[in-house]
C-alpha cells in the first residue's frame, strides 16, 4: 500500500514535530474562521492574500514529495495520520477531533465553529457524518477490529447547533471480518444523531495476516 | 429561524463580494495543502504563522457580529450559503462542490486534494459521506422537495482515490413530507459509493406552508 511510511524518528525530533504541527494547523483554523465570518472589502481582503501567499511560500521551500501526508508510523509503533480529514493533528479542514479510548468504546468533545456549518445555524449534516465514521471506525480499530467503512448509516434526530458537540461510538460486535460500531453525537439538545457502521478489513490485511499465521504455524512445525 | 438573512443588495456589490470570496477562500484552501504538505522546521514555521496571523487581524477588522455565516438571501431569490461546509464558496473547508441541476439530477466534477484524505492516498469515508449528503440534499431542494436529512445511507464499494471525483444524485421518490434522494461517487475506478437519503421537510416549513395555503383558501373565499 503506497501511502503508508515507517519514519524512524525518535522522541525529542516527534515533540518538535507535533509542536509545529499543532501551532500552524491552529493558526490556519483561526484564519479559516476568519474567511467565513469577515465582512472586510476587495482592498483589504488583497492584503489578506498577499499575507496568505507568503505564508504559503515559505512553508513550500520543504514538503513532501507525494501528494498526500499518508499514515505513518514510528518505529516504536506510533500511529500518526496528521493529514487525516477528520482528526489529523497537521491538516487544518480537522476540527481536530481528538479520541479518548477505553477499550471497545471512544468519545471526543470538541467545539465546532462557523467553518462546520449547513443549515443556518446547525452543523452540517454532511460534517455530522464525517466525524461519526471516523469515530465509529476508530472504536473497533482500537478494539482490535479495524476496517474499512463498508456501509455507514446516520439518523438524524434533531438539529446540531454548532459550538460544543461530544461524539462517541464502541464496537458492538464482530461477525467475521466485519465490525459492527454503534455512536452517537450529543450536544446540550440531548442525542442529535445516531449511527451504526459495518466495517470490513480489507483483502490485503486478512492475506497479509493469514500469510503471518501460515508462517507461525510453519515454525511451530519446524521448531517442534 | 435565526441564522436566515435577506440581504439587499444589487447586482454589481453581489460580483464584487463573490470575486472577492472566491480569491479570499482560495488562498486559504492553497494554504490548508501547503499546512498538510510542508517540512519546514520550526523556524520557518513561526514565520509563516506570523503572516497568518497579519491576516487573521486584517480580516478581523470588519466581521459579522453572529457567529456563523448563516443561510443568507438578496431580496430577488439568490441564495447564498457561502459558509456551507461543502459547497460554500468562501468557506475554505468545503472543495467547494460546485453543484449543477437539471430538473431532479444534480451533479459536480471537483478535485480532492491531501486535506480530505482518510486512509493513505485516499479520500476519507466522511467526507465521501458529507459530499453524498449535500448532493442528494441539493437534488431533492431543487426539484422542489428541500429537507433536512433524516437518514442517510452509504455503501462504500472501493477506496476513492484523492484526486478528480464526480458526484451525482437524483430526487427518486416522494411520500408524503419525505423526498428520497439517491446518487453515488464516481472517479475513473467507476463507482466508489452509493448514497440513499430521506429528506424530511422540517415541522416549521410545513407550518409555514399550511399558513399560507390557509391564506391562500381565506383571500379566494373573500374575493370570491
Amino acid at each position: 500500500m503506497s501511502g503508508y511510511f515507517l519514519e524512524d524518528i525518535g522522541a525529542p525530533e516527534l515533540r518538535e514535530r507535533t509542536s509545529v504541527a499543532d501551532e500552524l494547523a491552529g493558526a490556519v483554523r483561526t484564519l479559516i474562521s476568519s474567511t467565513v465570518l469577515t465582512e472586510v472589502d476587495a482592498v483589504a481582503a488583497a492584503r489578506a492574500i498577499e499575507h496568505i501567499e507568503a505564508a504559503v511560500e515559505i512553508l513550500g521551500t520543504e514538503r513532501l514529495s507525494e501528494d498526500s501526508f499518508g499514515v505513518r508510523f514510528t518505529s516504536d509503533g506510533v500511529k500518526r495520520n496528521w493529514g487525516n480529514a477528520v482528526i489529523g493533528r497537521r491538516n487544518p479542514v480537522a476540527p481536530p477531533v481528538v479520541l479518548n479510548h477505553d477499550g471497545a468504546k471512544a468519545w471526543s468533545e470538541f467545539e465546532l465553529g462557523p467553518a462546520y456549518e449547513g443549515p443556518a445555524g446547525l452543523v452540517h449534516g454532511g460534517i455530522v457524518a464525517a466525524i461519526l465514521d471516523q469515530v465509529l471506525g476508530s472504536a473497533a480499530e482500537h478494539a482490535g477490529h479495524p476496517g474499512m467503512t463498508g456501509t455507514l448509516t446516520i439518523r438524524y434526530r434533531q438539529g446540531t447547533k454548532l459550538g460544543q458537540v461530544r461524539a462517541e461510538a464502541e464496537l458492538d460486535r464482530v461477525e467475521g471480518v466485519k465490525s459492527i460500531a454503534k455512536g452517537r453525537i450529543v450536544t446540550s439538545d440531548g442525542v442529535t444523531a445516531e449511527a451504526e457502521g459495518i466495517f470490513i478489513l480489507p483483502r490485503w490485511a486478512r492475506e497479509a495476516s493469514a500469510a503471518a499465521a501460515a508462517e507461525k504455524l510453519r515454525k511451530s512445525l519446524s521448531d517442534g
